[in-house]
């Protein structure tokens, strides 16, 4: 069915430079229909993805988003695009889930919705890169964002820019992360 | 690379009901090392994978997690595999993350690994179903989880049982998740 997905998974690398090219629409659609086909709690959907593909944005958003303790994360405002994950949670899978299960299940939505996209566009040559590191604050205000809104990550997506040597990445052992059937 | 990707997604459905066989170990491997290669906030590799594939433990869970209220997921307890999604995050990405950016980013990590072990599991021929509804308490009792560990959820996991219907499964058009280069 999908023979290639583990070395796709294997292979992939978290990309912050890009060689300059814009991503079409059409593609950036394919990779926004992945992550709209993810499933979410109750089928929620509390993904909201707003698209930065215009380079003055970019340029205006990060002077705004990847300042003072944030400009480590300043290599991003050079992607072709940037993808701000929002969540917009309903009523079930939002409140009830974290009231009941202690759970902001749209987290875990938003992190399954995100990783269609990224091994989508992975998929199409594209490279990746999950951000977490930016100004929350600032990102609302540029942006007007409403209260019911989240802001839950971004990701920095265009063509890797050639010859970047592939970082080995550690991982702990299998054995460390898992146990069966007891956690004694 | 990767060209049937998004024929996965589009085909990928919540497999309820299993055809009763066992899932080899080295299967299950297989699926939680595609997991354990997933990114993560600061590489932090919050996750922990409780696997459950005697019968009788997950009998013997499955009265106690999906009772009472939760007895609607009480087909799990059907499942030949229950993995239980635990997390033990550690200061930067889950402490500080959260103080910061308000944003538990382990939930994101889980929702991640979680993707590419279900992803993986369907490329073999496996069908599963994330669960989110069952009893939090009864489990950490259950397992007597220490105070440090998480757990956010589970993935039911196994082959389907042949001839069930494919839902067509509605989503929000794209044009609704969607917006370009402003929220307004």
């Amino acid at each position: 069915m999908n023979a290639s997905l583990l070395e796709s998974i294997r292979t992939r690398f978290s990309v912050r430079k890009f060689d300059g090219r814009c991503v079409d629409r059409e593609i950036l659609q394919i990779c926004l229909e992945a992550a709209r086909l993810a499933p979410s709690a109750e089928n929620s959907q509390p993904w909201r993805f707003l698209i930065l593909d215009d380079p003055e944005t970019i340029r205006s958003f990060g002077r705004s988003a990847f300042s003072g303790i944030y400009s480590l994360t300043g290599w991003a405002a050079s992607a072709p695009v940037l993808i701000v994950l929002l969540a917009e949670p309903d009523l079930i899978a939002g409140r009830i889930g974290k009231w009941i299960q202690r759970l902001p299940f749209y987290l875990l939505d938003m992190g399954i919705a995100g990783t269609h996209l990224v091994l989508q566009a992975q998929s199409l040559g594209l490279g990746t890169c999950w951000i977490g590191w930016f100004d929350l604050r600032k990102t609302r205000k540029f942006f007007g964002l409403p209260k019911g809104i989240k802001v839950c990550g971004m990701i920095a997506l265009g063509y890797p820019q050639p010859g970047q040597p592939v970082r080995k990445r550690s991982r702990k052992p299998l054995e460390e992360l898992c146990r069966f059937n007891s956690w004694k």
